[in-house]
């Protein structure tokens, strides 16, 4: 049976999303958050209804065959999967579309187009499942110097090519999905083991291309880490790094490439380090009396040298909404992993770590206990959560996220300044009150990086204006505070004016000639991380 | 009482070195290995002795404080400690030396050198405790547009900043060399725990400048992983990064300026990632039948999550030159350390690895015998190797080291291909068969850092040429069989030509206009890495 195709408006394919139960009971715990009895809800357009300007170009005869300009292909293409994406296709807004999507097969191909486009005076957008919540798969050509765009979708390259178990590593396709990446390589007994939340719908070139952050909360937790080598088509040619396990010589090439969000060239395939499966496993969900208390423990944890595989503190509020707490006490979902050997040392000095703060293991005498209880249901919540997006904005409700990391010393009054600044947008752009939440989803030796969830009721017609003026307010408070813009959601166009104040401006300048020198006519992605 | 003064012929302060009796048993060992009876020496000039030509430019009266014409300082100056460089001051040449030298005490200092350098058509070379082995510092005009050079020499920017105890990080300015640094750490309980065989004379500029390799033989191998922000000055002004424990925001600017070997600017100060100093070891020694088998022991520690401090192995010849062995099994010294916890687990599942491959324990009831026997040997012998090439090649003995990295898969097939084109090209160079030998100084899960020593004897008055020749044949083999030309040594000018095969065209391209962006006039240390 053919898969599904994806959802023009949502999360994922047709026929996926929230139960009813589901939905009724995130409506009801937003009812009473905001002090409501109904919402009023706004449908989004259906795919015939809606209107697009028509293509500016058309492909030459050699790319016809993998070009489109049907609707639905440009529908999709339009947008990522952000609040601003959701609200502007909730207003039947397609003005951003691309002219032509191109679905290349090869390099050859890939190389074909940004040679075309190139002369056509078009921008080139790479895609790998779109499911970018910072603005960064937009084909937008206002205020560019192109008149159309052309969007390359990489989903034809989608195979483990090549698996070295010696070494455990494996050349995969950029266009691989994490799922069809990881079916590929589970006969073998290897992993990847990078899950970011958008998991199913994100793409091993997409998670290179934004520094995606994934399953593990320490050590490994940027996809930089694990990766080997990389291959990219630029407008000047191929650059290939070389597979190496480690090296000195000169500035990583590597680190050039990862992060930099399509505006260097089209990622097409990288050598990526694998671990054995898991086969041991410890954890459990542990309770604290507050936020900054688990937070010292995690930062004892962390500072310990002991590597957790999950290591998150939702603070009370968090706990509750997912389910996984009763809105009093703090919770962290602690879990090691290894395909090696037992973890019970591992285990037992993280619950003294958390003893030590207060923290006190909701099932003591169960060492694997993290499949059940609040951590299992934290499990679940976190995996459904991005279904929930295009049901809650039907109702004007404003649900988002934005992340960051900061080092320990400053924790906790950043906390404090980020969660004030947003609570007060909230009630100033929408005239009531809303919820801000935090947990941590990465942890290091030297500061944790937090993950704040926000909640606001608008009003049809004003919401992206009302969730621009929260996210203005929330972004200057990470920045003024001393964080980064983004810690794995990458920059995009949403974050540009940030990130603008975030990076040196010399850096900005070096990387404006980097790019300059592999795509002169500037047609990679304009608009993201800088200006060309 | 003051420090002695730096060797300008040799490492380390004048007075130190080698005991006369360890530079007999180094004799004595070179001449059965030779198979000679006795060693023509050639003294190298005494200081006085030793022609320069005028400097080609004086400071300007505003900068004459900070700088000198000395010819003691202009001839410590002129050389890093490769092998080429003694073999060159064996000979008395200082053609290269700088016309001047300048100890600037702030960053408007280094910025104001970099002013009058740029419009004095004078290049500058960024300069720490001159430790380079790759002729990273040599300030030679030959071959550029400048018509004379000033060697910047950081030592005067020597101080821990400011140490934040609860993120466990500190401000440290780029000229401290590696003890002086550890000094003003460790009242406070703290270590960076970077410990390159250079440490005593290099410095936190350099490390960060060339990709250094510290102390931990896995996990934090390179300096990279414990910088949490830079400061340099370039000639276009100053980059700050911000101080983060992780970030996804665009590719990282850090990672751009760590192993830019002073081409893009001078480091000035670093916030760098400490540990807590370590309260808890187990180690020892293990002997392997063979390197290869010790090697796969390795990979299996490697991929094992466990992460020790120290997994080097040596193969049966080096593990008998440093008296570790004798010379029929391979030995691996393995540590774990933490300040946080015991390590019986750790090191219990380490030793099972390497009974797995027929690795015994030299002292098998003792978890902490790292500090005896055949692993407390070789760290002695490690330490006091820096000190023995001045001595050697007044004898005309050429013993070097070079350094790689390798997936494991292509381990062995590479390792005997270097290893035999080594030993070729010492045989045709010098007329007679010399000696290789390897180690492993660092580990990943996906591949070792393999170390090659080798030994030869050579011809006074030729011995730079035969240097030369085997170097080449060396650097060709890890090319061509696919390793990199360095794995923390760096690249310099000694490794232009095979860095110039490994790094992508494209990648050069990319840093070359960097660099431009950065430094238009191209005055920062020409003839490294790239050309301007």
């Amino acid at each position: 049976m053919p898969e599904a195709q994806l959802k023009h408006f949502g999360w994922g394919r047709e026929g996926e999303g929230l139960t009813p139960a589901e939905e009724n009971a995130a409506l009801n715990r937003y009812a009473q958050l905001f002090g409501v009895d109904h919402f009023t809800e706004k449908a989004p357009p259906a795919l015939t209804g809606i209107a697009l300007r028509p293509p500016h170009m058309t492909p030459p005869g050699s790319l016809a065959p993998i070009c489109s300009t049907e609707a639905y292909d440009r529908i999709v293409h339009t947008y990522g999967k952000s609040f601003r994406d959701y609200s502007r296709g909730l207003d039947g807004n397609y003005a951003a579309a691309p002219d032509i999507v191109s679905y290349p097969r090869s390099e050859a191909e890939i190389a074909a187009v940004l040679d075309w486009a190139g002369s056509a005076q078009a921008m080139v957008v790479p895609f790998g499942a779109g499911s970018s919540v910072v603005g960064g798969v937009e084909p937008n050509i206002d205020n560019t110097p192109f008149t159309a765009a052309v969007t390359l979708d990489l989903r034809c390259l989608d195979r483990v090519v090549e698996i070295d178990h010696i070494s455990r590593a494996a050349r995969i396709e950029a266009g691989a999905f994490g799922p069809a990446l990881e079916a590929q390589l589970r006969p073998h007994g290897l992993t990847l083991r990078h899950f970011p939340q958008s998991y199913e719908y994100s793409t091993l070139g997409g998670w290179i291309a934004t520094r995606s952050g994934g399953h593990f909360a320490s050590l490994y937790t940027h996809i930089d880490d694990l990766v080997e080598s990389i291959r990219m088509v630029t407008p000047k040619g191929v650059i290939e790094t070389r597979r190496l396990p480690g090296s000195g010589a000169g500035p990583s090439p590597d680190r050039l490439l990862i992060g930099s969000e399509g505006i260097l060239g089209v990622i097409t395939e990288a050598w990526m380090r694998l671990q054995h499966r898991p086969r041991f496993r410890a954890g459990g969900a542990i309770r604290f009396a507050d936020f900054f208390t688990a937070a010292r423990a995690v930062r004892a944890i962390s500072q310990a040298g002991l590597y957790p595989a999950n290591c998150r503190i939702l603070d009370p509020q968090e706990a509750q909404n997912t389910e996984a707490g009763d809105g009093h006490s703090a919770i962290m979902v602690l879990a090691f992993e290894s395909g090696d050997h037992p973890l019970d040392a591992w285990m037992a000095r993280a619950l003294e770590c958390c003893a030590d703060h207060g923290g006190t293991p909701e099932r003591p005498d169960e060492r694997d206990a993290h499949r059940e209880g609040a951590a299992e249901q934290w499990r679940t919540a976190f995996i459904r959560m991005p279904y929930s997006r295009e049901r809650m904005i039907r109702r004007a409700i404003i649900a988002d996220t934005f992340e960051t990391a900061i080092t320990w010393e400053r924790f906790e009054a950043f906390h404090n300044e980020v969660k004030a600044a947003t609570e007060q947008a909230i009630t100033e752009a929408t005239g009531r009150p809303g919820q801000v939440t935090c947990r941590f989803t990465h942890i290091y030796p030297d500061g944790p990086a937090p993950y704040f969830s926000f909640h606001a009721l608008g009003h049809h017609g004003a919401i992206e204006a009302e969730w621009r003026a929260i996210k203005t307010a929330a972004a200057d408070a990470l920045i003024a505070h001393g964080g980064t813009i983004t810690h794995h959601h990458a920059v995009g166009r949403d974050h540009r004016p940030w990130y603008g104040r975030q990076r040196p401006d010399l850096f900005a300048a070096a990387l404006r000639a980097a790019k300059q020198a592999l795509d002169p006519r500037g047609v990679l992605n304009p608009g993201v991380l800088i200006d060309p």
